[in-house]
């Protein structure tokens, strides 16, 4: 690639997918994008955008193709295979897939893109529909540090971008902040189950632990509906389970024993096997309460 | 009690309770003092701070005592029994107890002190040597509310205090304050071994989740500890483990499981018992390696 980016394809203009592009667009780029269902992408047209009918056609000319598809099966049905993306690519050209995907597909599409002379990156996103539209979002980026360094002013625009090392460690890295957010909720239910347990009001407790060693965005956010007793979601636990799912089987394919994060992978998953996977993964002090229920204030 | 606090006794002039006895003669408050080792108190004297040859001495005559010793089972040999401190009390007068004690303990010392008309708060406290000095404590109070509310003035010199509910709360609320930090440590410590595990630079992981979901004090702090290899204390995993540990015993004294906290206690005990108990508590990283001998960069 040369290091001047030009024009960008976004493939999925879903509720990320679509300020990103509306961002590159803003900055100058020259942008096509491309949804599965067109009507998504239509708004997008008075904004200077181009609408391209296929995947293909929307990825061939460009620099650099972001692909923002809702998993990895999806990814790797739109992106390899003789009619997919990568082989219509430009040899030169750069693909960085920002969804959520597995290690393993990571790492699959860098090796095709590689045959085609395509340098893949794996670059999921932290931050949610808010960091895309004001260009905060975390970009956690797996791959070749050269193209990554050379796809600066496309990063900026969307947020805070740091390479994390080679191709499938974007993915990685992505896995492991889901388990630490998955970790932290646990360990709030369960404190604020103790307390209550001991009589004391869990409402005053986050009062008094905020600002203290024990805070967190976690803490602040989900401590709060814990407290509320308010589970809409948010982030549905049946997603939570599946990511921490994800990175116990990675670790397990490196013979890796994480005690804490299986036992926190296990408390979702009854927490979704009792009905409750539509619910805020907040919820799961509801599956503390059904472990327990002579559990609850004692005072 | 009137509403007016005018005399405060201070027990235990360590590294919490001297400053503390600064900050409160500072605001004008008639502060006495004692210290098992006395040299240890010897420097109060020139700031207007009178100090007791006893602790019942201190306390005779005082309208608050403060109790900040070092251990549940010190504050009960010098408080209790028909030589302590709350024998010698007047009658109206309020003891705090802001030493981090057992729940059993607190609610025995409130039982004692009410016998003899006295109301004893549980106050344990976080913010550790800088929060005493500067008075930004966090401070979690069990007792009687209204008491709270009188004491509004001296809590104020030492930080933000909060009732969260009826003797023994406060201790409570402590060990929730543990466990949330205990458990977010080893969340941070097998997310950063996975990471590596894959190939990804943990250095390079921390620096890219700083500022989302994943983020806290304690990944600040202790992820740059494990990512830095430096375990100086800090906080003892021996002094982690026994809150941990009381937490837990604490739990099951009310039928109550705790699966995610149960798995950080055994994890803080191995750390222990393969003789890493001085290391800070961040160092449960190494107790992830010497489980996973095979663990680490695969790349």
């Amino acid at each position: 690639m040369s290091d001047a980016v030009e024009t960008i394809a976004v493939l999925g203009t879903g509720i990320m997918g679509a300020p990103m592009a509306e961002r590159m667009a803003d900055a100058g780029f020259t942008v096509t994008v491309w949804n599965r269902t067109a009507e998504k992408a239509a708004s997008l047209a008075g904004k200077g955008i181009a609408i391209a009918a296929g995947a293909v056609e929307a990825a061939a000319d460009a620099d650099v193709v972001i692909c923002m598809l809702s998993s990895g099966p999806v990814c790797e049905a739109v992106l390899a295979g003789p009619d997919g993306v990568i082989a219509g690519m430009r040899p030169g050209a750069v693909l960085v897939v920002m969804s959520s995907i597995p290690v393993e597909t990571a790492v699959a599409l860098a090796t095709a893109a590689a045959e085609r002379g395509i340098v893949c990156l794996d670059a999921p996103v932290s931050g949610g529909e808010k960091g895309a539209k004001e260009g905060t979002l975390a970009i956690m980026v797996g791959g070749d540090g050269a193209v990554v360094g050379q796809l600066r002013g496309v990063f900026a625009c969307l947020g805070r971008a740091t390479h994390v090392g080679p191709a499938g460690s974007g993915a990685l890295t992505k896995l492991a902040n889901q388990l630490i957010v998955a970790s932290t909720i646990c360990a709030v239910a369960e404190a604020l189950t103790l307390a209550e347990s001991g009589g004391a009001d869990p409402a005053k407790v986050r009062e008094a632990l905020l600002g203290g060693f024990a805070d967190s965005t976690v803490f602040r956010q989900h401590g709060l509906r814990m407290v509320e007793g308010n589970f809409e979601p948010g982030g549905p636990a049946k997603y939570q389970v599946k990511d921490t799912s994800t990175a116990i089987a990675f670790a397990r394919t490196r013979a890796l024993r994480l005690p804490v994060s299986e036992e926190v992978d296990r408390l979702f998953q009854a927490m979704v096997d009792h009905g409750d996977g539509d619910l805020d993964h907040s919820g799961v002090i509801l599956e503390l309460r059904r472990m327990n229920p002579r559990g609850g204030n004692s005072a």
